[in-house]
């Protein structure tokens, strides 16, 4: 099933010289596959078949599109087994977590071709004309969302399916209108092509015009930079590094027609630990953080990397059972040999750091590639100073950071940069004398959490999947939820525009019966 | 009344050591008042000032937001002739425009003290927790928009009230909860301060903590590049050139926590001209667009640059009426010498371009700063081949591009760049055979016209007023209208917050009464 090609519009293409394996990261060896990196030819291709796909895609029904999403999600729930075992064999993840998220890959497909079917996503507004207003009259005015063009989005390591070729961003740019070409990630492109081919299985099946969907091999910088510079592709999603996301909107930036860059990048995640919680709940909390510290080897963009708290007597029995928690935790493989490497470095170097001490530290001799857990603390002098402390370590690893008073805690939160998240753990009555530090959070972060934890991103409408820089490179969009889907449409006016000639969107009989804002009011009634 | 300092919080300030002078582009000679210019000190201490007034600003209720931004429309009122006279004074425009001016910044104002008051636009969205959901519960989910942070504000030469200290960009920034720091036009810096000062009034008549709202002086590049710097600046609005935009955006893009700019750049607004209605309106149209181009001197972002028709002898009659009228036109005074002599520069430059040639240029002697009204035409062949011709001239200046055939015309229209407006001038029953060019135009533009000219922006809910680069440097965001306050605002979503500490617009009560999705509903109801 496998054939290492590229995926260029409806052909499969091996056109470069470049070839790379996966890796087995339990294993410890090269998967069989052999692929073929896009050559400069073929992006170019992939994006030439996306530009002209754009516009007969742009114009196709959400209705229509509707059915493209859901017969994607049909067609990768038809890939079974096949697919669990590419994704398990290129990951090291168990086949649950597999499962898990081939659920949530297909339930945000989904969730978006509801959102097609109903269709108030374009945001439709109308001003009716004024004929008669003095001293001048009024113009019929009509808006609504359109697509931006073609959108490159690029494959992230810690989710092969969720955030990857039919991931969340692929789903809500094809739902947007935007045709995608995806630059898979390296260490999964068995599973990415796997999924891409059932892209373009859905996209064949419910006619929808090549170019719609390209998939390109690539095995490490390049690819993505050729691909951004196409003039002819408007918009990115990434998800990876804060080096990673930072490259692409520099280079996104620089173009003679700059184009937004979506990057969700690092992130520390912060939970604050209030004394009152820590008095009475520390063996729950301490048990919950652990959990969420090791989940999936800690490779999530919401793991918990600080943990803050006021330095007592309570706080000290929530590291004991901390620590005790994590020792019992059986470690896991990392998603590859890389990540595996950069987390024994980043660990190590925190270690490193004036003042860190270690808390707990899975000791025992383990395998190749397996993510020891591990968390250091230091107190909030030492961290004040240092902003390596600050930094992200990508796996299952935190920093407790002592503080010996409010003052000195938020003195540390000021320090902290842009976060997805952050977390406080507090009784209902101590939050409440807890003001100044939650509205300081609250301007740090995409998410304030109470009394959880931040692991487990709920796909809804009223999730933030987001944060001040360098959480993202943009904190005004979602990277989850059906506000994702905002990040690829831009309004257009039509003035006085002939009914006949208007979008359906925006005709007077409302014949797509959408939730409009007519005249300021909000209805599905026609004019 | 005018002392020439800058306003820094509520303090006037001259720490600097540069000064200038506005011009009275009319009489060709300096105004009296003398400014000084900020000095960096003055741009930090705005900022922080800025940044310290953020969360007690941000807390604000939106009511009391809204009696502010009243408050400031009215203290605007009240400046009353000497706010006429000084901006007659400093761009040449008659008071007639002045008036219109001032009605327009002041309804922008009232309109989002309305928006305010109605509390909507912090789009309020809640998911109920679900805690028997099987495989994990759902937790308690609400989401609300919330201010970005300070704004600079860099006030634009050719709207020196709807576009400067207390315009479309302040007003939305101040409503959206932003901070604003206004970087003065140099050549309307009598203006722009007299209206800071009735800014500052309003403030603290309404009780907003300083630094609200700051005013800057500046002569050049130098005030504006200092402020952008700043770390603790958080969003950009601007209205000018490609260049000037340009440069800011990539400033901000430069920083360690890049920063959004909004920049309404140049456009040349391309008008079609489509035979039938050539042959049936030709005169209509010609008198229209004559008036069009010349409207102000020219000096509009919606100015008619380019026209496009099919040669026949129907578009040489539009093109003898055109001219015509244009030669009746009075030429009025420019903004100021530089803008005047760019105009001068420009279109003579235009002329100077291979294959163009003059359809009418007001040719009578006129007073130094006065906007001769000029049209060249070019064949499309030659529009094709050089993409000078496809530039803006800022004044009333106007290319007829002459096209063989449609074809023809759509090959001119494919090279345009991105445009604020593009109209199409054609009966009903022709635009229904162009159902391809107006797709094209459609990629093309913000806002697409139906018979009628570009200038002339109605200030509602259905406008948008952007387009693709580089007619802005975000096509996603409006610079006019109700939804111009999204550019200052970003999502948070609060997780198992409890009841009592979430901010009013999510509470379970509903209190102010918003317009909420709730579990995927629009409603008023309380949870």
């Amino acid at each position: 099933m496998l054939d290492g090609k590229n995926i260029i519009g409806f052909k499969r293409s091996k056109r470069g010289s470049n070839s790379f394996k996966t890796i087995n990261p339990i294993l410890n060896i090269e998967n069989e596959t052999v692929y073929y990196e896009a050559s400069s030819e073929e992006i170019q291709e992939a994006v030439s078949l996306a530009h002209q796909a754009y516009r007969t895609y742009a114009e196709t029904s959400y209705k229509h599109r509707a059915r493209f999403l859901n017969a994607i999600a049909e067609e990768i729930m038809a890939l079974d087994q096949t697919l669990l075992d590419t994704y398990c064999s290129e990951t090291g993840l168990p086949e649950g977590r597999a499962k898990g998220e081939r659920g949530r890959t297909v339930n945000q497909l989904r969730m978006f071709a509801q959102i097609l079917d109903e269709g108030s996503f374009v945001e439709a507004s109308i001003d009716t004309a004024q004929p008669d207003r003095q001293p001048v009259p009024k113009v019929d005015l009509r808006k609504m969302m359109v697509p931006l063009g073609p959108v490159a989005v690029f494959g992230a390591s810690n989710f092969p399916l969720a955030y990857s070729s039919a991931g969340g961003d692929t789903a809500s740019a094809l739902a947007a209108g935007c045709p995608v070409i995806v630059k898979g990630h390296p260490m999964h492109a068995g599973t990415g092509s796997m999924v891409s081919s059932a892209i373009i299985k859905a996209a064949k099946d419910t006619a929808m015009p090549e170019g719609v969907f390209s998939h390109l091999n690539s095995s490490g910088h390049e690819v993505g930079e050729v691909l951004l510079k196409n003039p002819l592709l408007k918009a990115v999603g990434f998800t990876g590094s804060i080096k990673g996301g930072r490259a692409l909107f520099d280079l996104a930036a620089k173009r003679k027609e700059p184009i937004p860059v979506f990057a969700e990048m690092g992130s520390v995640n912060p939970v604050v630990l209030l004394p009152e919680a820590m008095k009475k709940e520390a063996e729950k909390w301490a048990k919950t953080i652990a959990q969420s510290i090791t989940l999936g080897s800690g490779q999530f963009c919401t793991n918990p990397g600080i943990l803050m708290g006021i330095k007592n007597s309570d706080l000290d029995c929530f590291i004991e059972i901390l620590a005790k928690e994590i020792n019992e935790v059986v470690p896991a493989s990392m998603l590859h040999p890389v990540i595996a490497d950069k987390y024994d470095d980043g660990r190590s170097q925190m270690q490193q750091q004036k003042g860190t001490s270690v808390v707990v530290e899975y000791s025992e001799k383990t395998k190749a590639n397996v993510g020891r857990p591990a968390i250091l603390k230091v107190s909030a002098a030492e961290f004040r100073e240092n902003p390596k402390l600050h930094q992200e370590v990508f796996g299952p690893f935190s920093l407790l950071v002592e503080c010996q008073n409010i003052e000195d805690l938020e003195r540390a939160v000021s320090l902290l940069e842009g976060q997805l998240t952050a977390s406080v753990i507090g009784t209902t009555e101590e939050l409440r004398g807890y003001d100044h530090l939650l509205k300081q959070l609250e301007t740090k972060v995409g998410r304030l959490i109470f009394n959880g934890v931040p692991t487990g991103v709920e796909v809804c409408a009223s999730m933030h999947h987001g944060g001040p820089y360098p959480a993202t490179t943009d904190s005004r969009f979602s990277a989850v939820g059906d506000d994702a889907i905002k990040r690829w449409l831009r309004p257009v006016c039509y003035q006085n525009c002939p009914d006949e000639l208007l979008p359906a969107s925006l005709q007077n009989s409302n014949p797509l019966q959408l939730l409009r804002r007519v005249d300021g009011t909000l209805t599905r009634a026609k004019l």
